[in-house]
């Protein structure tokens, strides 16, 4: 089932900066990860803030929130969930 | 490209129930059309709301908004464009 | 899986007194109903609003959708959809 | 009699991780404590949040302010208290 | 126990003055009868606003939303309730 | 005349522990001083918050800032002022 | 002593013409009135909105209120109240 | 002088069509006739909302507001007006 | 012409005491100067808070920005500004 | 195609005097250098605010994440993106 989720990033900027590149490319890697495993189905940039919208195909809220909590930046990310279902207007199989 | 859109809708309960039925049932007819043309990507209901989170695929802000303002819903739909670009840790090539 | 649900009801004041009741009479036997069948499986009065804090036991968004739309008093309710999980310091069975 | 508690918490990144993790641990206790006494009697987490909702069974708001700034993270939580009764279509007995 | 709670009246402009004028009147006497009991302690005018603060003393929750909802003006009664206690610091006896 | 205050304390969580305890005590005394006198006539804790809702008895805004501002902790507290007058339907003579 | 009051008018659009005139026409001989007498010290249009900026000097919160619950368009006004004190950096002796 | 201003257009549903297209219309016109005069120097359309983002060139707030309270659509707009003066960085003569 | 001015000063609680000092001084002679040249015409304190409520005689929003940027403690205020113009209903020639 | 961004700058202030000079410093010759390529068609300053309304034509929501991110204060940052169209009632050839 789907969950729409926007992740916003806050990085402290007095965190040493070491330690924020190897958050981001932990996140980068663990990111693509859960992409190719299909979990993570939509991942886009929103335009001008380091913030993205996701949509993720999990088996309920608990897989949600045991990936959510595991990304390496989820201590430095604000983030709202909102459940999605089948719109009954929709035509694309691949939306629900 | 791509934009992220929030629609909310808020059918006045004095309107007489033949307009609201046949708005509902046009904007149906005008949603799946745009979705047979590819250009609203994806259309997913918001869980417990009269609303959509949809991704539309368009050649600009005109364009969008040429199709957002034609919806026959449109007067009674609060909306919220956002747009959206590549992720830098996307894998999904239809995710751009 | 369980769903947070917050329910405020806006009545509009010019519905005839009639059409009102009917539809409270009608939204009070369907939620017994899911009550009875367990998916709404907590039902509280907010003090001093006409609002509810609810948490139903679904397999997903989308019999949560069905379920919240098909009340009577839909039309007439603000909702918030919370999803929820099992938190690692809970030692109740029943609150996941 | 019932309240309703949500709870965001908020650790500052530049607590010391010892200092965190003994926070967290003692909070962890003291959760399962009054959980165990019939106080805490709903505790679930918010889907992908650092944050829970839980109802609280106290003698008064007294008792329930005692319980929550006792609580080891107090201090880096945001609180919210929405005061709970019966449902008048509530058929569940422990929903009061 | 203490119930902090403050009410904003919106009355609808195209309600016939009679019934408004009546549900005023009801409204006060109501309000006189439930200071006179003891349950409604406090009762303030907020300076420029259609609106009250008020400290109520009952037996918990369920009295509080009986007595508040039976109020001739609840149904256009915005009301936000906060729960109270005893201030460590106070030294009236009777702001508890 | 009467003037309804909110006080939020946020107290930042690298202030060191003796100032924090210093000021807190401080405040305390003070708090007890102007009740004494009788300037601060109600003072309430709110449940599950660091912050309380107080009722003030000055000459008007001029000795109202200068008490407020005087507190200890007026540094850390976010306040919100709201002016009183009487309520046509009160019938406590000491709610003015 | 000195209030900062902020008032945003909403007339209803089905509110018909001449009652709106007529209380437009009344609210203006009120204000003027109210400003020969030296209540109202200041009266600004906020530009580009159907709101005003004012600066009143009552005796207290209940002139204070007695007043703008006295004006014609009150049940039409959004008010927002801050009560204002000399500035320890001001020069102007008409400032408090 | 420039202003930044945005408005967002709300004609009520129950408006007669006859009296929203006369409005409509008659906007249009005294909109292109400010432009013309250099006043209204910029207008664009916010895209997926009955809403625009302008920047006028007048000589003042009067002027402004003059300007702004004498549009046909006035009364059904929300409006959000924001000086403006020369950025630092600026290349542009005609940003002033 | 008139600009209404609120301002929040927010010093960071780590700023150190003597430069806080040495800035609070700047501030208070930059701001009486500013009163004894006319441009700055009204300064209330908003009784409770670390905040003021000003009204400035400018030549425009360009003489805005330079005068409120150039304040000692513009780094640490929260600044929101609001162009007034003369009201219809105003008797008074200094409100213009 | 145009879009309509707002910045608001927080440089926190405990970063090094020099870091925040040299940063200021880039950041103006890139958005000169932008202007000059016609891609930051429009910049003008908030008066009273360290803030900016900016216009900016790119290629999509692509280019224009690639230009505001490569800002050098965009870390600094709190942006809002609005996507622009043509008004219908627009007769300036550069508003599109």
């Amino acid at each position: 089932m789907l969950f729409h989720v926007e992740m916003e990033v806050r990085i402290p900027h007095d965190l040493p900066t070491e330690r924020t590149d190897a958050l981001k490319q932990a996140e980068r890697i663990r990111a693509m990860e859960l992409q190719r495993t299909g979990v993570w189905r939509h991942l886009w940039r929103v335009a001008g803030r380091y913030a993205n919208v996701s949509v993720l195909d999990v088996s309920g809220p608990q897989e949600l929130h045991d990936m959510l909590s595991s990304l390496p930046l989820f201590p430095f990310m604000e983030i709202r969930v909102t459940p999605l279902c089948r719109h009954p207007s929709s035509i694309h199989d691949d939306d629900r």
